[in-house]
């Protein structure tokens, strides 16, 4: 075995040298280090598509890698110039979505920060004194304005709530912490005119993130809790920390490895802020007190091991806490196709959790 | 590119066929059938112990790939030979877990079939009239005797139940269905002393897949519920079906594949029935009507996926179901060390779950 551990071990470092791939495994295969023996290697594999899907989930799993996991913007035109063309591919198709959903979209200013009222045709009558504030993920740096309403749109027509989807302040122009005072401000501002447990909290990814972040402003300032919240697949720790960083890099076919644009986008937005501040990375912080969350992840997903390190914390805290996982899926897949079962069922948990958990 | 793919691919058919690896991607790797374009290649890598679950549990997650996981007993004697070696192995630890948690373990036979009364020295009062019913994993084959009450002991001790652990019939001399028979027969017998919603069952594995079967017949038998299961990593469908069973494949160190030796005791337990029958692979029966549920998995489980398409089966049946996952951590991991702050903060969830939901 050790002539075909060697081969596979030369296939790694040509692939790592190849693929300008600067992730722990290369500086392990660095000759000057020796490889620790608690480092195992993984032989190549091949991967079939799994048929414990829907056909429309088994069409996004069998999708390549992204060709785009290591392209990263060398100047802030080009930063800016993959801003418009990310924002474009959903403008594009949020006519049909908010038609096919029965949702209607205004733009607003709450605290003087821009958001978008996100309202679906009827609304359920346990939820006319509830609304969910909603964050877009996008790797803290995609989806400005009007497409990072998607996730919203699909919460409110499939779940019948109103929704306020904040278009928070993003790089290159506003680095941390912008994206989270105006998260703050604009929860301040709804706590005017909504009672704090009639408030649900969500988003996705960089927004799941925002969703943990808000929390742990909303201590520190004193302000009541909202009713429950749902941060989806956090991307709670922007050092590369969490075992699925490893075993699911090359797997998740939507952000392929956190060393590419994952880790260029971090790089933007920290601004040289410290990457372990609960502010930046909230598994750091203290989730005493948190309201009632549910988390979601996929098996395949590359924040997986992220997700399940903020589930187990907020248990250890005390905090009624659900997991939900998706068979196969890749990070934030399960809201990918609005004809897929995976995501009616996904957002139909959602707002089960919240039915569950807000006041009215 | 394509060298390297061609260099991988190779590496890949060396280590099938050197290492009598009958994966569905040998079947892939034979030039007879093509690759299906939907079949992705992931490179080799070094697969670093995480840092971020106690220094326990990276000792560990840190142990080699278990070296008898593609070893098969060719005859009964030798089926019976490593039955023996497993027992002796945890029968050796039992003195000292049982003095560390406080808990006496005494023989006794119920409805005909040998089972354990395992009684932690304090009961906490509210669970005095409440009893807690343990199918032991292994397998399907192994852990006979005393040697399947490891679990048992843990939850009682730490959980403060009595538990009445099932030493149920196995193979090679008691296939299909003599397990599920006394299983059933043990619950049925305690229900003349107990009432079912103070009835919990739990088991790990080939244990956490007969807690699944067992609810089956009790539905198709019209005998009442229990109230409240915790099937962890159950092993709920024996077909190499799931997602996981592909990308932990080599990655999860107790089990590595469901190909050597996991094969070969489904061969032995099922003796020739359909392997998708619902009592032999739970994960195709009708949930509907299931007890509250807790299940456990591992972030490098390779039962991952069938625990994940087991919690959405009971939610889309409308089964109150909690999942929880535990970072970095292979096949049963979370049980592993007594003194691991993991094994008791879950032992410490499936007790509150309980304490939850069982009647008093």
């Amino acid at each position: 075995m050790s002539c075909l551990k060697h081969l596979l071990l030369c296939a790694v470092a040509v692939c790592l040298v190849g693929g300008n791939f600067a992730s722990a495994a290369q500086a392990q295969s660095q000759p000057a280090q020796p490889v620790p023996t608690t480092t195992r290697e993984v032989p190549a594999r091949l991967l079939p598509v799994p048929d414990t899907v829907s056909p429309q989930m088994q069409v996004i799993i069998a999708q390549p890698l992204s060709p785009t996991w290591n392209v990263v913007p060398g100047t802030v035109e080009e930063w800016k110039a993959r801003v418009d063309k990310a924002a474009s591919g959903v403008l594009a198709e949020l006519p049909k979505i908010r038609e096919a959903l029965g949702v209607s979209v205004a733009p607003t200013t709450l605290a003087g920060v821009k958001a978008f009222i996100v309202t679906p045709r009827v609304i359920a009558p346990r939820n006319r004194d509830r609304v969910l504030l909603h964050f877009h993920g996008g790797f803290r740096v995609l989806y400005p304005g009007e497409s990072g309403t998607r996730e919203a749109i699909l919460l409110a027509g499939l779940g019948g709530f109103k929704v306020i989807s904040v278009d928070y302040r993003m790089p290159p122009d506003f680095p941390f912490p912008a994206a989270l005072d105006d998260a703050v401000a604009v929860y301040r501002e709804l706590l005017k005119t909504t009672k704090p447990k009639n408030i649900g909290v969500f988003g996705t990814s960089a927004g799941g993130s925002l969703v943990l972040t808000t929390m742990l402003r909303i201590k520190m300032e004193n302000l009541p809790m909202p009713g429950a919240i749902a941060p989806s697949t956090p991307t709670a720790d922007l050092t590369k920390t969490g075992d699925s960083l490893f075993t699911n890099e090359m797997i998740d076919n939507v952000l392929v490895s956190q060393d590419g644009f994952v880790r260029a986008t971090i790089t933007l937005y920290a601004n040289g802020h410290d990457l372990k501040d609960p502010l930046v990375s909230p598994v750091y912080g203290d989730m005493h007190g948190f309201p009632p969350t549910i988390l979601t992840s996929g098996t395949r997903d590359l924040y997986l091991s992220n997700t399940v390190r903020v589930h187990r914390k907020l248990r250890a805290a005390g905090v009624e806490a659900a997991l939900q996982l998706w068979e196969g899926e890749s990070h934030g897949q399960w809201n990918r196709d609005i004809t897929a079962p995976e995501t009616k069922e996904y957002n139909h948990e959602i707002a089960r959790f919240f039915d569950l958990h807000l006041g009215r």
